[in-house]
């Protein structure tokens, strides 16, 4: 891990599908209620996978801009037939869909949020929609100081256009800001734009049983265990 | 004034300069203390009346998109000419212009939005840029649940973008919206898109010696005297 001198950092912008909510419990809970008789876990995780390709028709041309809400819900119909459910009608499917508006944090995220928040700006920089992220904010008690979505910047990440676009938002340096995030590759694609970045340890986020790789990457300028130790270590 | 069915209703949408903050006696107070020599009342009254024929020179095209952080400087170097201020350098300069970001909020502002958000999603739908508007409520305590702005639709108000992206963003009919304004025009021009609208007295808005006509108008949803009055009426 390099010492990270933070004296610059004005704005902390955080991931939040798997790094401050728990996609996968919120939805296998959700589809488990349903009793749908399919496997709740894998059914999340098959909706989740469906997320990157979805994306990557917008990014490439094929698809005009889309919300995510709009791809978790075409997503959704492919995952319901593939897992032969045909029970679903349209009410139901628009109501699961917005699932993801009602996504839990971890258990850490809003008191940590609340304590980076007395130093930092907090925003989100998520591929999810605005509405979608107010929703959840909204829901969860999350203290957003703003959203940012990819909804803003016509551009999903891992494009440069996100990264930059949180520092031109807030009319700072690109190092004036850091990505949060529970993934690698997000932020070495911030990394890659001249932001700093926390890589924070979700092993549960793809379920207990499913356990991921959270080892450091000394890239990182920071690591954390959770939101709480990421507040205790920028002294907030 | 119309008795309204509010049932309906989801979001309120909020002008924000001169209705949720007191730019004028915050500007005012600001150039006092900068000790220029000049009538620091019409100096801010001069600062915001450049601003609408700033904003038509983008919206016409001579100018490309730009933020009104950009605009402000733009009219307060033509401000501060008229004035013949010639002490401020370039770092006071943009320091003064920043003063935006820094606007007071009215004394029921922030209770008043409280309250509503108990019940309501709460916004920001200003042409002031998303940077202005974020580091405004971080400073003055304003809590949105979002911050929407003119750069997120890339028109101002009263563009009918901007109304219906509100609507549009959350996903809900544009009658689920009411826009709060201490402004007749800006209120007509969303009512001519379906919002609700809520007209707030503001009479010191170009200030105490510049009372200005708070007249109700009864194409309007709501009157209210300020944000508390507004909430007590929509029983927040």
């Amino acid at each position: 891990m390099n010492i990270t001198d933070v004296s610059g950092l004005r704005v902390l912008a955080f991931d939040v599908f798997g790094t401050v909510v728990d996609w996968h419990g919120s939805i296998a809970r959700e589809v488990d209620a349903l009793a749908l008789g399919v496997d709740a876990a894998e059914f999340a995780r098959a909706w989740r996978a469906g997320y990157k390709p979805a994306m990557a028709r917008v990014m490439s041309g094929e698809l005009g801009w889309t919300r995510i809400d709009d791809l978790h819900r075409m997503i959704l119909d492919d995952v319901l037939a593939d897992f032969g459910v045909t029970s679903l009608g349209e009410e139901e499917r628009g109501e699961l869909n917005r699932v993801w508006h009602r996504l839990e944090p971890w258990p850490d995220s809003v008191e940590g949020l609340r304590r980076l928040k007395a130093r930092y700006l907090v925003c989100t920089l998520s591929n999810g929609n605005i509405g979608l992220l107010a929703n959840m904010a909204k829901n969860a008690g999350l203290p957003w100081d703003c959203i940012l979505s990819a909804e803003v910047f016509r551009a999903y990440k891992p494009d440069p256009a996100t990264y930059l676009g949180v520092a031109d938002v807030f009319d700072v340096p690109p190092g004036a800001v850091m990505l949060v995030a529970a993934h690698q590759d997000d932020l070495a694609a911030a990394r890659g734009c001249g932001l700093e970045t926390a890589y924070v340890e979700r092993p549960a986020e793809f379920g207990e049983d499913r356990p991921k790789d959270v080892s450091p990457d000394p890239a990182n300028s920071m690591h954390a265990k959770d939101f709480v130790d990421l507040a205790r270590q920028l002294g907030c």
